[in-house]
């Protein structure tokens, strides 16, 4: 427990053991669901039930905020996208508004730090107008990323209290997966070429830029990392991946599972889970995006993606994707017959020579 | 066209490059949604429809049926579970109905060679009471695997008309994965050894009779392989996997796409693409199973599957798992917006350093 953020605890062990006991009942050989078992056991334990109930209100929120570095030339979008990209959220029209439709789930965005005004539904949270940029500036000032981090905690206690029983963040920003790369890096001990990316589609030259700023990034916050999660938030990160990252803390203190999406949000997860050690047993990885950072994040934290989909939109997309694999999970959990209810045969119950259900 | 088999259409190239150039205007980095963009623009172009329209009647078959091997220890199961099963399939236990409840899809299953008396309403295209032991004898005899050929055309009929937009063949069947192994492994040229997997769980003692079979199968289906493969399903196939044949033959010819299963369907799918030239056009792979022969079979159809989640249970399970991934393709290509219709900059509109918008 560090930086005022309450302890984390796990999830539930027994019940974890009830359902892996449950499986091996199910009218199916036993491991035939391969990581759709490990996912509805993990369901369970996060629930306190077995058999889980099926997510009636799971939940996407986009964090958007704009990047100071997004004006040297490190994205392929101009940062008036990120306002706009709001507007089109807000308006049904994103990526992430037709996945949450498809997999039942709904959206919320958040503007944390838009560089323009935005439409008051979504500004209650507001730290300020853009992070600066990190290559040369720090992110944020010391009683801004305490408002961030306080933010996103806010968000998940609102969305909690209203009843989502599963969350999702997505981020949406131009220039986000440069503080991101530089956070993953940082923290994992790797050269900046390793874990840089095209983001949203950058040429050659404004990969070589991106890769100045990325170096520039970790040259600044080397000196705050690891030891100061909070520090590095406020130097090398960024008010939506602080509100990120609060929003994944705080989810976990209150026992509720989350889909990780991709780069950003892996990001801020690494803080989370330093900040709040233990968070991550509440979490899921989505999928693996295209971005080498992702990659090197899931690795860290030892979380292996459900969906490798060569996705790298952000917004919640890939979290959504996987979304519907956890209602699989749950449903076959909850919903088989077992082999006495069936009245079928178990391979056990035969002479010799095929007794041995194991793998 | 070999066989009485009708020639197979490709899907509309017109209307895939429809739905490219209609990806690359919606509001997202171009190529930013990964293979959902791949599989939206193969929805497309099957249903000759840009956009595409979601699907409605997504519709599993379990073809179920005995094999003669499965007395031989092959199995970690007895054969009776196989009308079990089917019985199981039927009262809404199985894993095949709770992963079709969460996909949106509906459930059929087909005796078509088990060896028991089933219910009236699932009988009607039956062939035989079990089908021969491969590894000692025919499977079939000519005129059997002529009507289990012509029960698959037939069901894939009965169920395009009754309005199917998708189709998912699953596999019932106590030993079906020794003929469908031995079938991979003939006609892609692999060693037993290579092939063979688990199934549904048998130990190292059953493995080696597995092996033993599989061994003796192909040493009689070589002959008789490649160049005729209605008699390869006659001698080392069987009725099911005949049957699941000449289901996916005619839902291609019908222009109905397909998301394809596991092991014993992907054998039936190899066994359709040489009947029916092009017909895998029609295909997804739905997921990677942990059986060996699956890989090899999914190369050599040159199928990248979806999903890899460890999972080997057959009856469609791995299809239905996908399902909402062809969901969430069709969702975004027909319900995000444009740039022009949100009023969103691309990063084309802009000067450079950020003109260049491709990866």
């Amino acid at each position: 427990m560090t930086h005022g953020f309450e302890p984390v605890s796990a999830p539930d062990a027994l019940v974890r053991a009830a359902a892996v006991a449950r499986q091996a009942q199910l009218t199916k050989p036993a491991g035939a669901l391969g990581r759709l078992e490990e996912l509805g056991n993990w369901v369970a334990a996060c629930q306190s039930a077995c058999p889980p109930a099926q997510f009636e209100r799971a939940r996407v929120v986009v964090f958007a905020g704009d990047h100071g570095v997004a004006r040297h030339g490190v994205s392929a979008y101009p940062s008036e996208v990120t306002a706009q990209m709001v507007a089109n959220i807000l308006d049904g029209g994103a990526a992430v508004n037709a996945l949450a439709a498809v997999a039942g789930a709904t959206v919320r965005v958040v503007d944390i730090a838009v560089d323009a005004d935005t439409d008051p539904a979504v500004s209650a949270h507001k730290v300020r107008r853009g992070s600066g940029s990190v290559d040369r500036e720090d992110a944020l000032g010391e009683d801004e990323v305490r408002a961030a981090l306080d933010a996103g905690r806010a968000i998940a206690d609102e969305e909690i209290d209203a009843g989502a029983d599963l969350l999702i963040a997505g981020d949406m920003g131009i220039g986000n997966t440069t503080p991101a790369t530089a956070l993953i890096a940082t923290l994992t001990g790797t050269e900046p070429v390793a874990a840089i990316g095209r983001g949203t589609g950058i040429d050659d030259a404004g990969w070589s830029r991106k890769l100045a700023a990325i170096r520039d990034t970790m040259r600044r916050i080397r000196p705050v990392a690891k030891q100061q999660p909070v520090a590095l938030l406020r130097v090398g990160g960024g008010a939506d991946i602080a509100a990120i990252t609060g929003f994944l803390a705080r989810a976990a203190a209150r026992r509720t599972p989350v889909v990780l999406d991709g780069l950003v949000v892996t990001a801020a997860a690494l803080v989370a889970e330093d900040l709040a050690d233990g968070a991550k047993a509440w979490w899921v990885a989505g999928h693996r995006s295209t971005e080498p950072a992702h990659r090197l994040a899931l690795r860290h934290l030892h979380l292996e993606p459900l969906l490798e989909l060569d996705m790298r939109l952000g917004e919640g997309s890939g979290a959504l994707t996987a979304l519907p694999l956890l209602r699989a999970a749950v449903a076959a959990l909850g919903e088989m017959a077992t082999f006495a209810d069936a009245g079928v045969s178990t391979g056990a119950e035969t002479a010799a020579p095929a007794a041995n259900l194991r793998k």
